[in-house]
């Protein structure tokens, strides 16, 4: 396989702690339902796994968000449960609610019947994969990604969304045993997942622990860091292009964690925006020379319903608290990747996340030459 | 008014940073739907608020978990959104949904017509603390409580719970100056309140910021910590007993600010099941003879779902992780309240509360005695 050269290379080299002119940013969920051309697509499609499993829907989604703004990334348009569903839990969305399962596993069976899927059955997100990359034609990279193995888990035995976690901390805290081999499983499937991503052209993975926070401590680092370490284990280090592929990991609510977290064979962390990032880049952002993480956030989506001269001042405080990034060409160090600190809202007036893309730019800019 | 003396003091003795025999504890949400003669009682009252607001009934409640359990504390039966709701909002329960407010403050016009209420709108809840405070009859100290302004906030602005707290932060980073205002409000109100609860009888005043943890950091020094602080720097230090009321403080998802928290003008912080107490105390636990504060918390209520054994093995992985409290009966030091990290849930098997109970009791005096 063979793609266009990259044009745009700033949000890889800031995942490998390069420098750049400014700091890149995208936005968790970018390809969503704030646009009224996603909507557009999606009633074409009919449903949101109509959409998920059409390489042309896919591949359109995706590209939808670079047409409005200046993004410094893609992602894959799909959905954190397609493992779950190609291991034969019966995924499905109905209208207006979340995502859900036909079948369940809280018992030592359904635990027994659970096995790594055929990656054949989810051919249709790896040709998405290549259908976006060539697409985006080389403007910005593309980055591949999956949910957790625990958080793969928390849908798995919950069936749905959970306000409490209660079916799967009751099956955590019963039958650990049986815990672990479900978590093993996932990590496997996510691996080999990822890894089909990272040959179909992905240029960055990114693993979603979006409910990893909802653990204890003891139990966060047991159940779900463990398990993503797993992962990072059996992940290719390079790409279709012959270039490194940076990993990205994302705990919603982990940045108490975060010291636990630095010894993870990953490039970036992401973080929500309970941290604090100046502390955080203290933490694992490292020194220029001296190994570290990059970090990825961490506004508030919720910022974006203000006006954009607020949307502009809250931008301007994420930056100033990571503070200016390192700028010696010659080294790696200290670096920063704009995002929201979730997935933006679907209620989220398009025309603020273009002020909040303009703002980030400039002012990274004006940073970097000192104010 | 005076009271019958107090025959258990070892969660006041524990608030006060004093060597006490074993780890007191009490669960939040004690009085509740997990035990049936609570939803007996509560079918008699014909609804949640029908409960909270007659006096024998509120008595009642508040008393059956001491009936089962040998809990080291009571507390008020009542619910955080009693305020907001004598300030004219209009608070409901429907069947099987949370609270709902008929009126929600989302413009200035709105906040222009808040104000301290009446606290003789609140004669209810002070009848309340006096009437169980006799029923106790010295049995355990009896705690009153009260939201904490922004957690009040929260609820006043979205009209019922939300998952996103859009509304509320739409306001926050829109229109600063109004949220202050809210907040500014709330803090004399919850003060009032809570002072009014001490001349009642209370011998613990605990303020719940269940909501704090939602909030970007930054956002929660400025608009949930420094309201807090504007509560604490109002409360009466004696109660009618002419003894101290210690004041505790409960952000949930807060541990990340534990430092930001050491400040506060209170004897206890609690902690939900994310943070780490051996940490915690490290942080603001003090030295024995130093300042310092109690900490209470923080197993995770899921727990309570596993069987027994696995019960006991969690909750002495709690009381370890804290390791033993200071046992020098003639200096203050560093010491622990048992309790959940959040309100039990009402799928709670009460035989498994009452494995817990058990298991802090006589493994935190084994502790003491070295093991």
């Amino acid at each position: 396989m063979s793609f266009a050269p990259l044009s745009n290379d700033t949000f890889l080299r800031a995942c490998r702690r390069q420098a750049t002119d400014y700091t890149p940013l995208w936005l968790m969920r970018q390809a969503g339902r704030y646009l009224p051309e996603y909507k557009a697509t999606r009633a074409k499609a009919g449903s949101f796994m109509g959409l998920a499993t059409n390489v042309d829907y896919a591949t359109e989604v995706t590209l939808q968000p670079l047409a409005r703004f200046t993004l410094d990334a893609a992602i894959l348009f799909s959905d954190i449960l397609t493992v779950p569903d190609a291991m034969g839990l019966g995924l499905s969305f109905a209208e207006g609610e979340g995502p859900r399962f036909a079948k369940v596993v809280r018992d030592e069976a359904a635990v027994d019947a659970l096995a790594v899927p055929d990656m054949d059955k989810l051919r249709y997100v790896f040709d998405a994969v290549t259908s976006i990359r060539k697409a985006l034609n080389g403007r910005v990279p593309l980055i591949g990604f999956s949910g957790s193995p625990w958080t793969l888990a928390c849908y798995m035995v919950e069936g749905k969304g959970s306000d409490d976690y209660r079916m799967v901390k009751s099956l955590m805290y019963s039958r650990p045993d049986l815990m672990h081999r479900i978590l093993a499983t996932n990590a496997d499937a996510v691996a080999a997942y990822l890894n089909a991503q990272i040959d179909a052209g992905a240029q960055a993975v990114m693993i979603f622990d979006s409910w990893g926070g909802v653990l204890a401590d003891g139990a966060f680092q047991e159940f779900s860091l463990a398990y993503t370490t797993r992962v990072l284990a059996q992940l290719k280090r390079t790409g279709v292009d012959g270039t490194d592929v940076p990993r990205l990991v994302f705990t919603k609510g982990g940045a108490l964690w975060l010291e636990d977290m630095k010894p993870l064979d990953c490039e970036v962390l992401g973080l929500d925006w309970t941290a604090n990032l100046a502390r955080a880049r203290a933490l694992v952002g490292g020194a220029v020379g001296g190994p570290g993480k990059a970090l990825q956030g961490n506004i508030d989506p919720n910022v974006l319903f203000a006006p954009p001269e607020q949307i502009a001042a809250q931008a301007r405080r994420v930056l100033d608290s990571f503070g200016t990034p390192h700028t010696d060409r010659s080294s790696t160090g200290p670096t920063h990747i704009f995002n929201l600190g979730h997935g933006i809202s679907q209620f989220t007036p398009p025309e603020h996340v273009a002020a909040l893309v303009e703002t980030v730019h400039q002012y990274s800019r004006s940073q970097r030459a000192g104010g």
